[in-house]
């Protein structure tokens, strides 16, 4: 009997990448607003070059971005791009169609719910508020929890301790295969692919579910606990 | 001849006090809200005991404030915290009324713009920013600028240096007699007591001139400058 649902973060409860495109590019127009004289690509380019070798969350990414292309932080520049990317990214912060819904039916239903994301603990727990869903999750797991990326199978045995569950009482929800699916299954979690987060469209997720909209989690749970 | 106002920042151009009031009222409450067990004036009383201690702009006030009541920073609390103080200052930060229109009536007088504030040089434009007052200046120094505070003559040397102006050529207007309109009087600059902003009242600035509005300012260069 499923007795709780975990939920990757990124891109399976909200749309990280289209926040991050659109704080980005934000942030590029207001720099060269302010005085950045280089071209929109050229700017854009550099941020993601960063990103790519930093990681994506990395906070400093304006002030290297300047220092790379400039040889040093302008602050009328940077403080111009903080702002417009805080405040775009605060109107694309909002859960994908349906998130809130089926969270409250899944609770109404008894179940537990959890997260567990490869997301530093502040930036993940930041999000979470952004979203007002921090109230919404029995347990939270984040990078820092365990230092393990999933598939390790560390953050999927904390979050099954922390709830006091056995694995083949949980269901995993997420949209990134090779860590969600296969992290879940490895410790015998079932498991439901995220398919509306998958933007490339190109994973052959191999799990026990598919879904296109979160609200189909309600009948999964339905059917794996045998009320329909 | 006046050839340039300068402007102090908090509590001149916008109204600091507010800002952090309201921002620090909504972020208590929301981390009470996140489980944080104790009363509103304890957690806030802690806040602004933090502030007097690591100074008004220190960064790190919620994971000290929940360190020292709980032992540990819990993320679910300081992240409710954050996003709540975030989203109650951006409401709340906009410039004094008549800021905006003043500013540029003075540019369309011939005037230059700066700012000496002893603010952070990330927080000071930050809030420039913010405030979309950031393209107005023509010149902008802060506390890094020259690691001296008002009333030293260090920051206003330094901005009659960027100006490339004589100090009596430049009009100095802020809220705190003793830092804005002593410091400024000691290069031999002109001084305008930004009365508005004396939250407490209890100011003799012993300055040149004394408004209750921002907008005063036009008719003051106007009189100066043997225009009326």
């Amino acid at each position: 009997m499923i007795k709780a649902i975990i939920f990757d973060l990124d891109n399976t409860l909200v749309d990280f990448m289209l926040l991050k495109t659109r704080a980005v590019d934000a942030a590029v127009y207001a720099m060269i607003d302010a005085g950045l004289n280089v071209s929109f690509e050229v700017a854009r380019d550099k941020i993601y070059e960063i990103y790519n070798k930093e990681g994506i969350e990395y906070q400093l990414v304006f002030d290297k971005m300047l220092t790379e292309l400039l040889g040093e932080v302008d602050y009328k520049i940077i403080s111009s791009g903080i702002v417009a990317y805080r405040t775009a990214r605060g109107a694309a912060l909002t859960p994908y169609p349906n998130v809130i819904p089926t969270l409250i039916e899944l609770i109404k239903m008894g179940l537990k719910l959890a997260v567990v994301s490869d997301a530093p603990k502040r930036e993940a727990w930041l999000r979470l508020s952004y979203l007002k869903l921090q109230h919404m999750f029995d347990v939270v797991i984040t990078f820092d929890d365990t230092k393990q990326r999933k598939p390790s199978a560390e953050p999927f045995n904390l979050v099954l301790k922390k709830l006091e569950l056995n694995p083949e009482e949980c269901l995993m929800v997420g949209d990134w295969a090779e860590r969600d699916v296969v992290g879940a299954k490895s410790v015998g979690m079932k498991t439901v692919f995220a398919r509306y987060g998958d933007t490339f469209n190109t994973q052959n997720p191999g799990s026990d579910y598919d879904i296109n909209c979160i609200s189909e989690l309600i009948n999964i749970v339905k059917k794996e606990n045998k009320l329909i």
